[in-house]
């Protein structure tokens, strides 16, 4: 077992802030949740558990020793407005917020920053994609994330800090966006409807369960060895058709597909997957269970 | 000859800026010449011909539409600090003004905007880089003006408006930062040195005179069907040796150069040139003294 360290988490009431936060109090680790929602807070299982931090991150006046303390890891989660990846916030107000809370952290004294990234950095490339594959993102979301990282790079020539880029693939699980592939069909599932619309299903993707995601990024945080682009992915390609069947399946539900109601998006290659060699070495040496689970 | 057009020039007192000044204005254009720098503007050639307005492009409260009137046609080749290519600034500072000025400017009517790019956004990649080759750049400077023309791509998609990005390769002549290696020869030749220090001068490059990179940018702003990125380029790769030792000799000098006193750049691939089918086409259609010239 790791040593217990004080983690600073943004975004802490997000999707996967909510299960990232849960992991790393489960592991014993002393986390700062950190988010703009308290009501949303308050519903979450964490919720009494840890220290909450309310406050904007863009507050110019913000007073990060006396909210946070001295944190030995920040886990940067917050990206507000997904997944409305074409829009001009991703750049003009996601990226300074996140550029400037980073390096204000940085300066502050906090040595390993990890933060998600994203598989919309690769735009239209097809097939495995490596943490070696250049980046070349056409949409609003991913060029910002891409530039983001970009920049904390450049940084890290400046001052000296260990740079995490989680890039997360798909995922699915509780508390995703309402909009969501899996939110609509859960919802489909406990409406009992007979027919769920979606696009083709033809799309070959790299999906993993948030709690994995999760689990993920608390033994990554719990390595800093491990770091620069790391690829968060299962490495195995499925079709949103068979992961939406199989689903369905394990729910013990009928629920017929109606394929190709929806088309396909403009701006997703049909078929990308991940390789994600550093997590998965990590994984291998870290968690005898995986090997375990996977046979 | 085309139609006498209202254009509005960034970085007029700059090294590109104060020969594109020029080079409209001697062609009929109604050129507004917009610097930061009086003393600078008044030392040039183009002083008291065109309208020159002297503000900060980053002053929020600035009035475009009482300031410039309502040009047809925006140049923006203001970029601060260089040649300084690691500096955050470029990401911090100029890449936010660049943008906001820009997209304030769209927003205020303006319906062709050409800007520079530099061969910089395309990283550490050899051989010839067409139009089409990805970007993948890697320093502050080079991201920053990636992450500029990526976002305004995407702008594009709100507004529209055409995009003329000129990438710029390697250019040379008067008003040329001090720094440089054809101001530093120019001096030496000033000053009838003996010896002049460089690399090792095996670098293969593209260079064009400043004169000629000012009449491409005048021509593809007098094109607006010439668009997206444009390579701004020979399409010769020379190698900074007999470059050099070229421009020595046309100035009769015997000046000796003490090859390999500086390293190699490490940003740099040692061999990279440009292919720029859009401007070469443009220069054949348009300009038949092309031809001519280069028999």
């Amino acid at each position: 077992m790791s040593k217990k360290k004080t983690i600073l988490v943004t975004g802490a009431t997000g999707f996967i802030g909510h299960h990232v936060v849960n992991e790393l109090h489960n592991k014993g680790h002393n986390v700062i949740a950190f988010s703009r929602h308290q009501k949303k807070a308050e519903l979450l299982s964490w919720w009494g558990k840890v220290k909450f931090v309310i406050a904007d991150m863009q507050d110019p006046n913000l007073n990060i020793r006396e909210l946070f303390g001295e944190p030995e890891i920040l886990i940067h989660l917050a990206w507000a407005g997904l997944p409305n990846y074409h829009a001009m916030f991703h750049y003009e107000e996601n990226l300074p917020a996140s550029y400037h809370f980073i390096i204000k952290m940085v300066k502050s004294g906090v040595k390993q920053v990890l933060v998600a990234g994203t598989c919309l950095e690769y735009g239209m490339q097809y097939g495995k994609l490596s943490e070696e594959t250049h980046t070349e993102p056409i949409t609003s979301y991913g060029i910002a994330k891409d530039t983001l990282r970009k920049f904390l790079q450049i940084y890290q020539q400046n001052i000296s800090f260990t740079l995490q880029w989680v890039r997360l693939f798909y995922t699915y699980g509780t508390g995703q966006n309402p909009n969501s592939l899996f939110a609509q069909l859960n919802s489909a599932l406990d409406h009992k409807d007979d027919i769920f619309n979606m696009s083709g299903g033809e799309q070959l993707r790299d999906y993993l369960p948030v709690e994995e995601v999760a689990h993920r990024i608390a033994l990554v945080a719990e390595h800093p060895e491990c770091n620069g682009v790391i690829n968060c992915c299962s490495g195995n390609p499925i079709s949103i058709r068979r992961l939406v069947e199989e689903y369905i399946l394990s729910h013990g539900s009928g629920l017929n597909l109606n394929l190709g109601y929806f088309p396909y998006q403009e701006y997703e290659p049909m078929a990308f997957w991940g390789e994600g060699k550093k997590i998965h070495n990590l994984l291998l040496k870290n968690d005898e269970n995986f090997l375990r689970e996977k046979k």
